[in-house]
């Protein structure tokens, strides 16, 4: 099913079609585009110094696979044929994450994944079918360890970005001190039953046995000047690699890192499952087949490190630093669910 | 059609197996793994350090598009159902290098590819199914400006891989100086012809027609000490976008470059036909259906700039670079052609 294919310009009143990526020309002819683009570049040029300053080996990770992460909320795997087996396009890089660890204590990876997005996530302003993520993975890491990785990678690209990219910034109307104010304190760590006891007291429809839905995300995210962390997600609203906490069952050793502004989530992360009898019975419970996994489950059955790590969005991350209105700002070639595009 | 899924460990004669890559947990705890991948590290952070200093903005090319480079001689595209419509899994990033054009004047990425080659070449040495390029374009850019950039950016990797991951190479046994001479003096530019004309006489069975095909390219690699191009490929042999001569009809303004020691090519590069005309007769000829590529006609009608650019393999240089005897060394999860692998 196809929504629309965009025409070259639009004029006239605001429609849904005005938050729906333009043609390729107008798109990469846009001043905007071009300095969301070089904010990405610096971005991205100060993601990796502080993660390799950091000890942090990046890899390239594999786009196709046997399996891949069965966690995208909502969200269709991509199958091909691949010498007549079965393969998918990466949802996410979290098995390779992991695996990796065999060969560096810290790794990261720019992982490019595809998602089929339901079609009506067209017009959120923060899904891409095709997208990238920061993508870190740290052996012998506790939670709070690897939170405080995600927290000090975020805060050295504002203020890099802040810094290198004035032009940029300027040019795209945002302001600087407001971005930069936000990283100054350490960040704020909130349990999930906190957050959903708060949304259901304020009248905000909210299971607190479930995922947090983004609308309530972005409620949260509205309220705040900083961004801050919620942990402790329930079991079921994440995929069988999140870690359960042994002393408090069905509590997962998670987080999410949400953005302020409205911006929402921009990273989810949390300690791994990583013993065999734990990783498979996880994987029933959460309705994956172990027999998908054969490569992964072998490695996992002859022994993977302990690890925590997390997958932070590149372009929800620049989307925020540019004070976009969509993350399809953030990308020079931009796909949302459902619309024919380059 | 699978050749063999590989067991843990291998002991006895050499055999077909042992030039496939082997388990995962055997390769990614091979120091020979870790030290290929740190070299691979040091390597993709002195291309883009010398890239950035030229003037070259790095972006991210989509994995999935309507349509993709149909000169991957002799391998197959990949197809995926999005939303209903027929999408494929880039092999180059050829039509995207052009279209960031009319945003930068002057951009590169790393761009990931996949190739179902034919399982003939699992064995090579030289051909992964899934692959990375450092891939290059540049507005207004002549052949000889390209080549300059693609001779200086090799000279700049070499270099800065010898200075700075010179642990590495000891472990690997690479001959620093073996490699760092190649890269002293400038390269050779050898017209097409005149190589198959020297294969010939030296008894090759050499089309001067066609690509030269890679055992003859493993000759002349096997003869130089230094990399070389080899320039204006006969028409036929390349892809829509290489643009042809037009002094001379029938003749590409395109090039290879071959590195020494057998390595073979590491790198393709052309002028590129940018006219509408042009492009849609050189995909006539090509045997390619115009109407498959609409978003790129589309732009290419309206205007896009004239261009130069190459993509360079970046598993085949990394294995140039350590030394390696099988380009999969190169990758954490290497896929080689008709084999099951992670």
């Amino acid at each position: 099913m196809i929504l629309s294919t965009r025409g070259p310009s639009r004029e006239g009143a605001v429609d849904a079609a005005d938050l729906l990526p333009p043609d390729p020309r107008e798109h990469l002819t846009s001043e905007r585009t071009r300095a969301a683009l070089r904010l990405q570049g610096v971005a991205l040029t100060a993601a990796r110094e502080h993660l390799a300053a950091a000890g942090f080996i990046e890899l390239l990770p594999p786009i196709i696979g046997p399996v891949t992460d069965p966690g995208a909320r909502g969200a269709k795997q991509v199958d091909i044929d691949y010498y007549g087996q079965r393969y998918k396009l990466m949802t996410s890089a979290i098995l390779y994450k992991q695996a990796s660890l065999l060969a560096f204590d810290r790794i990261f990876c720019i992982a490019p994944n595809v998602r089929l997005e339901p079609i009506e996530t067209a017009t959120t302003g923060r899904h891409l079918t095709e997208f990238h993520q920061i993508d870190v993975e740290m052996a012998g890491a506790g939670r709070e360890q690897i939170m405080t990785v995600a927290e000090e990678l975020l805060r050295h690209v504002v203020t890099a970005v802040a810094s290198r990219a004035g032009d940029e910034l300027q040019l795209l109307g945002r302001d600087v001190e407001v971005l930069t104010a936000g990283v100054l304190a350490p960040f704020a760590h909130r349990p999930h039953a906190e957050v959903t006891a708060e949304l259901t007291a304020r009248g905000e429809l909210c299971n607190p046995d479930a995922e947090i839905d983004w609308l309530s995300e972005r409620l949260l995210s509205e309220r705040s000047s900083a961004p801050f962390f919620v942990t402790d997600y329930p079991k079921g609203s994440r995929g069988f690699y999140d870690r359960e906490d042994a002393a408090r069952p069905g509590v997962l050793r998670n987080f999410d890192l949400l953005l302020p502004e409205g911006y929402g989530e921009l990273c989810s992360g949390s300690e791994r499952e990583h013993e065999y009898a734990r990783v498979v019975a996880r994987m029933r419970e959460t309705g994956e087949n172990p027999a998908k996994y054969g490569w992964y489950l072998k490695l996992v059955r002859e022994g993977i490190p302990a690890s925590a790590g997390f997958g932070m969005g590149l372009e929800r991350l620049v989307r925020y630093l540019a004070g976009l209105e969509s993350v399809w700002q953030a990308h020079a070639f931009p796909k949302v669910a459902g619309v024919v595009s380059p």
